[in-house]
């Protein structure tokens, strides 16, 4: 662990961190006495600080019961029987979802404390929990802890060969940063109420502990004001959450152990505000909901006073309907050019001394962070709020990078990292994995400085994500950020994460969440049937484009995206990581690692090219017949040509041979072009082959 | 079409069957006229009677509306706002679910007559349909034919090279029986509500009009009774419908124009109701709620009045919670034990000069059937209710086979035909589709006779269907049914069955049913991984053993099933038949057929023998680890085997050598070993894998 961490830790007072009961601990030394050494990892995600296992389980049957000692409260009643409900679907069996008597459970959950009662930033999430083969106990300082504790006991029940069980172990756990948020975008694409609820029910899952609410853009304003109910009915085409709904959700996610922080974005992003209140612009209206994607013009006046008796009642009432102690302002992407033509605007930044555009800004979030403190709230913002000078309490959200998130900390401010965790990049897992709050631009910050780090937030921004295909983009990648947020800083396995998030995938889908079952009706609408077997070998071997390629090839193409467009194509349908090519890439490695002669490892990568090779000629109508699919036709071609170069690779290696240069010449080329986005889509295959057709040209390949 | 069909559709009098509008008729010529000929065939199934095609094709977009005229039914309405629906969330566009004025509308429905308030038997289902390039229109002599009308145009959308479509069309369609029934076993497994009402979806949407609800039997009573509570309260493990639940079903299938037919099975099958009221039962009590499977001994007294006052007051009661006309009284498999044990019913049977337990039986139905009539209701039972001397309106439901049901004809009942349509049975969809309820035993029937035969009931039986597997259990199967019992004798065509069955699956499933969802999520807990692509290889060559061989296979290992066993294992998982094996067995014979020269066709055969051969190294530490897919380790193993024998065959075909005979019939050893029941599920792709053997040794090969 590192320096900064303890000093991080050490601000953030852990009662009763490390509560192991002595009973608990002489089981736990009586079964490593029996036990086999060295016994596998449990397959928890995000892994917890500590963890002994012993050898043996605890059957988990339809007897399986869980009592309560310690405090009542009501959350952790119904936290129990969601875990018994949860544990009945995921083991068919007939588990009562009722709470037991603690004398006769099978689990006894026991919290010293009740929680606060709105949720505190840093407030104790640390428990212990101990299996044996006859019984398992949680203990936590408080309740919050308690719901951590149970979710981790939820993923130790695994099918084995004797039928459900959890294994013998000993868990201390708390997490490494207090603040593991998971922002929505509900604004490019609103998402409805059950889409919010079932992905919170997935946040609790990974221990992740704040939702932040992303909740008006240009694209729409989500939320009904009573104040100014024309935000929502002239900014949302209907698309917004009720108050009573926000109340909902709200309350859904304390009962789940998260925060729910609500951004309403300004100055810019704003679009949508205009609609109903065009005087809240630095130019006249009228304005429209905006399609589109990207940097707008629009942005509030911050010259006038109006402007500040708007937002002053606006963030009263939204203090009111929101409970939690932050409130994110957003802040970010001003482009300044209505201020610039604006002579009003002019005029007032002369008078005022008011320099340039970034200085405007910053007299607006001075102001707006004084009605947010007004309403007894913590201001939240992007980076571009740094530009200000701010109360030191405020939180920026680092979208630029840890160099950003370094330089809030030194000026005192306390900050969460984004930058790297946009899920929207569609970025591979362990590529967000390998991003760490505390590493490149903060590596650098003195204990005191490095103990401002809160933690950070996974994004996702929803351009080009539907309610359809919002969960399989956002899991089970949110939960290797998450993994990074809560776990100890050691816990690096990329193998053993992939593993991992495989088990847990499983686990969300049973508990609600549209993962493998939402791609399949998407390929299935596309195909316009269920007979999608070589639809799925396409679909498996490729990934949508990274970054802002989609964006920005449409736009090359003359074609400005807008929401609503329909997200209905191939690289809508598919996940952000195709779990085939890093298994194929991973074969491929092996193999060259073996010098070729792995006959076991050998074959599954025929079969794998053999499957690609034919499979054009049956997908091929298909696409043809598919306006949804019709733009992914060369893609087939070249996945079969693929196969074919990858095959004969082989049969080169085999027979010791050489591949002939103009072959080689030949395959590369058609690899080169293989490669090249196409229908916004990536064959991720591609680079692996290569690597086949390299070393039967004797490049690459291990020496004979 | 055959002389007994004439005579039966003239019985049910078709006021307006063909009522086709001048203008559409006019539209289509023209259509036809510019076309190019010979257009391919409709997606539709069932099947409608007539379909003529045009070229071209309606494009279905944002902007597609509906309009009503005609007359004016509540039901109608909301038929029309779920097909737009449907429609937007097949077709991922924003499509407005309001009636649109008809002047405007796309699509205009129009009703000549609204329908009956309590839906009949043979009631009107006729409509025709025309799709031209600028709008189409259903005209209908009833709202209940309106209500098919646009369940056939929901299903002439199909996404085209262009986007979504309806091809234009000129459609005239009435089915073949007035009776198309599905039975749901709710008593061996209870299904809760959201299930039915799911599956009455999937019902409309393939034209079946009864819903025939097995409610009780030996494992559970499952309505509630206000006369008699304890029938459901001691008989149901509180796993029962409200009769508030059972008027919502009825309201939600009357919508969708389905009849709800219940049955309560008696004299036998009857030990759930014993557990309150052991006083019907022919020995005495106390009785408990069964949970194995088979014919049991607990029967009611049929020779004590006061067996008919509680029947009298209880189908009293049901006779009012159902509106329909019919009321089953079930009748099956009474095996008379009790009956012969008891004194009283022996004497009884002596003074009334009953001779044996057959006529006995015919007693209690004659007295059950004066009940059900004095109820205003026309008794239904199955085939064992042909002993006794009934009314001629009564209706037996054969599961016997034709030949029974054409000795039900012949004394003057009306029938159905359940026997080749028992979905339990795990047939494959051609097998059902091959059943003719006016084949075989009733081919001889006259012209009168014939009359008689109303159509027919898919049946599914539960002992083995869970909540989790019900719908992939009976769908797509059932509609393989419903298209015999809807279209005219001459649909025939297996392939494009299946082809159709393909693209109906996927509307079902984006219509809610849990179709290949919830085999991913099964075979997901089996694994305890989202990383299932070497078990899904496994599945997807398997099916479940045929029959009643589940049963009979664990009671030869001594093991009584019983209902509280879990249904989740690889048998539980898979489909009951296999996509895969049908394919792959296809592909053999087409190889065959071509010599063995079918390059493309001999590619993707040892693609998909590749991928059997190396998958078993990659699944089996999963199958060992899991005790739900343990009994499948040597299944995988053989499949593999399998793979390997089919490309070794192949090679020897293709070097026009013939395979050595020592390897030949160690070959066919290990295939004959293949094809025995493992783990309740049968390696269906060993006999076509067998075929490529045997031609590989010069046996059936073509000549060369």
């Amino acid at each position: 662990m590192r320096a900064s961490q303890m000093n991080f830790n050490s601000r953030i007072p852990v009662k009763m961190a490390f509560m192991v009961p002595i009973a608990a601990l002489l089981v736990v030394t009586q079964a490593f006495a029996q036990g086999a050494a060295a016994p596998r990892e449990i397959d928890v995600a995000p892994m917890p600080a500590l963890v002994q296992m012993g050898s043996g389980s605890l059957p988990i049957t339809a007897a399986f019961s869980v009592g309560i000692t310690g405090q009542e409260e009501r959350r952790l009643h119904r936290a129990v029987e969601r875990l018994l409900r949860n544990l009945g679907e995921q083991t068919d069996e007939p588990i009562k979802t009722g709470i037991a008597d603690p004398r006769e459970a099978t689990l006894v959950v026991h919290a010293e404390h009740v929680s606060q009662n709105v949720q505190a930033v840093g407030e104790d999430e640390s428990y212990t929990l101990d299996v044996t083969s006859t019984g398992a106990r949680i203990e936590a300082p408080t309740t919050l802890g308690a719901l951590r504790g149970l979710q981790t006991f939820l993923q130790l029940v695994e099918i084995t060969p004797k039928g459900f069980a959890a294994p013998i172990t000993h868990v201390e756990d708390k997490p490494r940063f207090p603040w593991r948020g998971l922002m929505i975008d509900s604004a490019r694409h609103f998402m409805p109420v059950e889409l919010i609820e079932r992905n919170l029910d997935a946040m609790e899952a990974v221990k992740l502990n704040v939702l932040h609410w992303h909740l008006s853009d240009n694209q729409g304003f989500r939320v009904e004001s009573k104040v100014f109910p024309k935000l929502q009915a002239l900014g949302s085409d209907g698309q917004f959450y009720t108050q009573t709904e926000i109340r909902d959700v709200i309350a859904y996610a304390r009962d789940r152990g998260i925060r729910v922080v609500p951004e309403f974005d300004m100055p810019g992003h704003s679009t949508s505000w205009f609609v109903g209140y065009p005087q809240l612009a630095s130019a006249p209206g009228p304005y429209a909901i905006e399609r589109h994607f990207g940097i707008f013009d629009p942005a509030m006046d911050p010259t006038r006073e109006q402007t500040y008796r708007f937002l002053d009642r606006f963030i009263g009432e939204m203090a009111r309907l929101f409970p939690d102690a932050y409130f994110h302002i957003g802040g970010d992407e001003v482009n300044g050019k209505q201020w610039d033509a604006n002579p009003n605007i002019q005029a007032f930044m002369k008078a005022h001394g008011i320099g340039n555009d970034r200085a405007l800004q910053a007299y607006f979030t001075q102001r707006v962070e004084k009605l947010v403190a007004k309403h007894h709230k913590i201001m939240e913002g992007w980076d571009e709020i740094l530009g200000a000078d701010l109360p030191k309490d405020v939180v920026v959200q680092s979208w630029r990078g840890q160099s950003s998130l370094a330089d809030a900390a030194r000026s005192g401010y306390r900050g969460l990292l984004s930058f790297g965790y946009y899920l929207d990049l569609m970025w591979p897992a362990s590529q967000h994995y390998a991003v760490d709050p505390m590493a490149d631009g903060t590596a650098t910050l003195t204990a005191e400085e490095a103990s401002r780090i809160l933690g950070a937030e996974a994004c996702m921004w929803t351009e080009y994500v539907s309610p359809e295909n919002f969960d399989f983009r956002v899991w089970p990648r949110a939960a290797a950020i998450a993994e990074r947020l809560w776990s100890p800083e050691s816990v690096q396995d990329v193998d053993s994460m992939y593993r991992r998030l495989g088990v847990l995938s499983w686990r969300l889908e049973a508990n609600g969440l549209a993962l493998s079952s939402a791609e399949t009706m998407m390929l299935e609408r596309a195909a316009g049937t269920t007979d999608i077997t070589a639809l799925r070998v396409l679909a498996s071997a490729v990934e949508p484009v990274k970054g802002y390629m989609r964006y920005q090839l449409s736009r090359a193409e003359g074609i400005e995206p807008s929401n609503l467009d329909g997200l209905d194509r191939l690289v809508d349908c598919v996940p952000p990581e195709s779990e085939t090519a890093r298994e194929f890439a991973e074969k491929v490695n092996q193999l060259a690692g073996e010098q070729f002669h792995d006959g076991e490892v050998e074959g599954a990568l025929r079969a794998q090219l053999e499957t690609w090779k034919e499979n054009d000629p049956k997908l091929q109508p298909s696409l043809q017949d598919s306006a949804l699919l019709y733009d992914a036709r060369s893609l087939s071609a070249e996945l079969s040509a693929l196969g074919d170069a990858g095959l004969r690779a082989l049969d080169y290696v085999d027979k010791g041979e050489r591949a002939p240069q103009s072959w080689v010449t030949q395959e590369l080329a058609t690899l080169d072009a293989a490669v090249q986005p196409k229908a916004n889509l990536l064959l991720v295959v591609a680079p692996p082959v290569r690597k086949l057709v390299v070393a039967s040209a004797g490049g690459n390949a291990p020496p004979q």
